[in-house]
């Protein structure tokens, strides 16, 4: 069971991220300074007099602005342990973010490489190649029976996590998501809402992620977890054509006037912003709505964002930031 | 005081309504059936050999279907007494519904001319020169000291009561209207909601007429009126006003929402219709929404009423009615 289509009408984004530490250096939380200083270096430096270190920029946590980190935590680049990390400490990011890995965040080094929709295959090849390059210069901290360490004995092993995040308007609108978890948990899987408040999320997105590193091969990790990730897609799409067939009326009606919303509305809050794009989506997924872009307008979410509104748009007080999040979303829809 | 310009952005339609009974026949409550007849007879036929009879149409309650009633009513031309009169009744109407006589409602004769904005003049010239060609061939009931005589003593004398249906969001926004029937009381006017419960008016649209038919001349109740009229009118422009000086991005979200909304909803019901018209008039006054034909949106709204929708559709079932009504509002948002 693979992806060959990306799935992109529900899937968003796909991340791959592999966890490794330097053998012989105390893990972050144990780390001094300049032991922290040395892992940033090391890693830098393993690109030197390759083509790739041209596209890579390396940002280091404390030049950042608490505005700039806080918009890199919004697009998912970095962890809120990043953010608020009290070693020295840094991420290095690629031209279009595709790849990004954080140093001396939990471990000393996560890489994290993004591919659209579903699609494990190109993040999966692209993390290996730079888990590649690391080894070349870097010597990795692992044991013969586990495998690569981890400070958190979840992450040991193969240190790999694939995650997407979905988009389920339709699993969402059931309002009931606890059957959901427990069919994840039985495929050694974890599903949480990526916003909002409990079960139920923001915007409908969910990120789908593997729990098990430990015991299991790479490709078998990646072979479950694009399984699990088509069976949760094929569910959407069965609740999603189920929806419209008993309830025409009422969804058609809730997407349209999302989008007549969106269209047209002086002020959208982020949080409001996420449902209205949700219901668009959905809409174009039923085919209630014509020529809409779901994956234009999903990504326009990340643009909208508080910190990263700020970050691109200048101090706005915070109406102004809602009028500026319309006109945005505005834009993108009348290009799609 | 008069009203040069219509003022319809905020006055939707004038009408004059004068009030006749014929001597010598009890009146409507007391009447024969018989006796009725010979009122709906003389009425029609006072209109014999008159070029105006040809635009006429009489008819008779106990001819038209319950929805045909239920039709008129929603568009302001019978009362729902005559709906529901016991008596041989009737009306006459012109082909544009401009003029209107309803025959054995709770007097005789009520003669009804509607002006388009607010117009006194062209309403009350016409009401006259119908009163003048049934005062030909039938002889009103007169008292030498009181005038006119109706079966409530607060229309007798003149027997003329002007009336002009008004949209006033931002005073209806205001969500304080006692105020305002306070000062008409003391003008010897009323104003009351046309729709909607209690003193808060669904659509924000409201009616002032004059209560005081007797002891005074008719060109001085119209005077009265007019100037009462254009008060209240400019109120509600100094209250919008005040509103968009004051709160330029809720007004703006709230008329621009209620835009996006009507033009993309797939169902809308009766009451939501005039609430979003008239929330996109308040935005069309205030300059927020630019090229909205406010009047010819305000009366799409008589053709979207339950009965009216159902005269000219057919038999629609409750949803597929709120599907027309959104279709009907959007192809006359789109033609404005």
């Amino acid at each position: 069971m693979s992806a060959v289509h990306n799935e992109n009408d529900i899937a968003v984004t796909t991340r791959i991220r592999i966890a490794r530490n330097i053998k012989s250096i105390p893990y972050p939380r144990k780390m001094t300074a300049a032991q922290a200083e040395n892992v940033i270096k090391a890693v830098w430096d393993a690109f030197d007099n390759l083509p790739i270190k041209s596209t890579l920029t390396l940002y280091r946590m404390d030049e950042l602005s608490s505005l700039e980190k806080k918009s890199m935590v919004e697009r998912h680049l970095i962890s809120t342990e990043l953010e608020n990390s009290k070693v020295p400490s840094a991420v290095i990011i690629n031209g279009d973010e595709t790849i990004c890995i954080m140093i001396n965040e939990e471990d000393h080094i996560r890489i994290q490489v993004f591919s659209e929709g579903l699609d494990t295959k190109t993040a999966y090849d692209s993390a290996r190649k730079i888990e590649a390059v690391l080894s070349e210069t870097i010597t990795f901290d692992k044991d013969e029976e586990f495998g690569y360490l981890t400070t958190c004995p979840t992450n040991a092993g193969t240190g790999l996590r694939a995650s997407v995040m979905l988009h389920l308007p339709a699993i969402n609108s059931t309002k009931n998501v606890s059957p959901l978890l427990k069919w994840a948990a039985n495929l050694g899987m974890t599903v949480r809402g990526l916003y909002g408040e409990g079960s139920k999320a923001s915007g409908a997105l969910f990120q789908l992620s593997n729990q098990i590193t430990l015991g299991i091969s790479e490709e078998e990790i990646i072979s479950r977890f694009n399984a699990a990730a088509c069976s949760l897609i094929s569910e959407e799409r069965r609740i999603c054509a189920d929806l419209f067939e008993r309830n025409k009326y009422d969804l058609s009606d809730k997407c349209l006037r999302s989008l007549g919303i969106l269209k047209n509305a002086y002020m959208i809050s982020s949080n409001e912003a996420m449902n209205l794009v949700s219901n668009v989506c959905l809409g174009a997924n039923s085919g209630i709505i014509k020529n809409i872009d779901n994956n234009a307008l999903r990504k326009s979410l990340f643009t909208v964002m508080p910190a990263t509104l700020l970050k691109n748009e200048g101090n706005l007080k915070e109406r102004d930031r809602d009028v500026k999040r319309a006109q945005i979303l505005q834009s993108v829809l009348a290009d799609s």
